[in-house]
């Protein structure tokens, strides 16, 4: 099966074989390396997504966390619990991971199968850069920035969640997330301090972000990018978009938007904490403060 | 629940909290990486492990894939898929991946914790090595070493298997097996030419070795080091016993029992292929030749 896996990868798969993977590391560059997973009826559901589709997912979810440090991919291992009923899908789950490596310009450098009574891919991506983004780096002055359009991953799984057919905007940002390495890497370039994926939500990732850097993120609603017929909820709680937030004094977004066919949005400032050693985050709707949601619980039976 | 697994570890988790982990790999070191699953009713079953110990296993198997490349474990990523009736389990599986990484001298940089049905640990190492050792540089004229004694874990299956209590001695080696690291270092320094972790089983993976060096291994069954109670079947087909089966033009077997306090056993010889550009294996008991068994299959209920 590993066999059939690295000649659908074709040029994009190298070196696997051995009971490791060895990769070159240039002098001068740090290794950064994430490891995410992606689990039926958590994650995904059959029936929502092809199998290619749940591949290509759990893999750009993956690579997205080299974005958000702003890192370039080196190497990319799939780790794939296979259940019997998914057997006939093995290629095409591979076929998925190999799309967004290759999108990526990630080489597949190993992985591992096994049986088991749920699908489950767990994803692991190795990059490299001379100064990784942090969350931690965002200082008093600053401003806030997200990428692309946000909430229409999330609209997508509103709508299943209640038996609807979700949009094909929606679907397919859902269903093909673009991780944002090439963005990230000129964000960096271009003085970027802070950076985190948009995977929970705008509002929990921006706090994460906030109380990591210890500073206050004030987050405008009204500026917020919203996707084809989201709601601000759906952009503000809502998961899954793999956009960046990034903070930094300043950035040219329309040379931003020029370079990459996205926008590169303000939609706020950083300000002193009130308390020492914490950080927080305020959301404001036509000026005055409104509840910043929570965490996003994906598709989660509780 | 990450913030509890990270006081758990203590001092053995470093830099935990950002959407990757950094490293820094040293010049002129090459990284070696690797990641692999543990999955409920395939790699261990509920009830015969504690969940300190299923912790301990996974992780242990994972590093051992550095030690098969004589590297030094430098970070470990921990990927945690927890059905609500483990919950409550959740510390002791993370405490035992810690204990794992402790033995193993390798700082725990990472991870992801996802709901899900059924229980899984995919782990991910990492290591450098100037040189790793593969399975691909056996020579003709070595000889086939083993280290420790073989078939522990396997007869511990065994009994689980028909419903007895396995030895003390059997299940200890399944529950705790040692990733012969500092072993895997001195083995490489002192000539070993190629090296491949024993998880599939001794005849298992000495073919994956003879096949990727593209040379004959003979094994001399009766010179194979039997774990307590082991039969010789469960030596050469039974695998996680995470031994290593290293090949050397000479080793001194003395100098390393001492130093290790276990034994390095010379099992076999590598001779040339019959054919060109192919392996295979030998298995010689009493003087006659004796089928190779294939492959271990785990638990797994097929």
């Amino acid at each position: 099966m590993i066999r059939s896996f690295v000649e659908g990868w074709g040029d994009i798969a190298a070196g696997i074989g051995d009971d490791a993977a060895v990769l070159e590391i240039p002098a001068g560059e740090k290794l950064v390396v994430s490891t995410d997973a992606s689990v039926e009826n958590v994650h995904f559901r059959r029936g929502d997504l092809s199998a290619d589709e749940i591949g290509y997912r759990a893999a750009a979810a993956a690579l997205s966390d080299l974005a958000a440090m702003a890192s370039q991919p080196r190497g990319l291992l799939f780790a794939l619990v296979l259940p019997a009923a998914w057997r006939g899908d093995a290629s095409a789950l591979a076929n998925g991971v190999g799309r967004a490596a290759r999108v990526a310009g990630c080489p597949v450098i190993g992985g591992n199968v096994s049986s088991g009574a749920e699908l489950s891919i767990t994803t692991t991506v190795l990059g490299v850069a001379r100064s990784p983004l942090t969350r931690s780096g965002a200082r008093v002055g600053d401003r806030v920035f997200v990428t692309g359009a946000l909430g229409a991953a999330a609209d997508a799984v509103d709508a299943w969640k209640h038996g609807r057919i979700p949009t094909p905007s929606s679907r397919g940002k859902f269903a093909n997330p673009v991780p944002r390495i090439a963005e990230a890497l000129w964000l960096a370039r271009h003085g970027a301090t802070a950076a985190i994926d948009i995977s929970d939500g705008l509002a929990a990732d921006a706090r994460q972000l906030a109380q990591a850097s210890f500073v206050k993120l004030t987050i405008e609603a009204d500026a917020v990018p919203l996707g084809e017929g989201v709601t601000l909820e759906q952009a503000l709680a809502g998961g899954d978009d793999y956009e960046l937030l990034v903070t930094a004094r300043e950035l040219d977004a329309s040379a931003f938007a020029k370079l990459f066919g996205i926008a590169l949005t303000q939609i706020g400032m950083v300000s002193e904490a009130s308390r020492r050693n914490e950080g927080e985050l305020e959301v404001l709707h036509h000026g005055a403060q409104i509840p910043a949601p929570r965490g996003y619980d994906h598709l989660a039976v509780k």
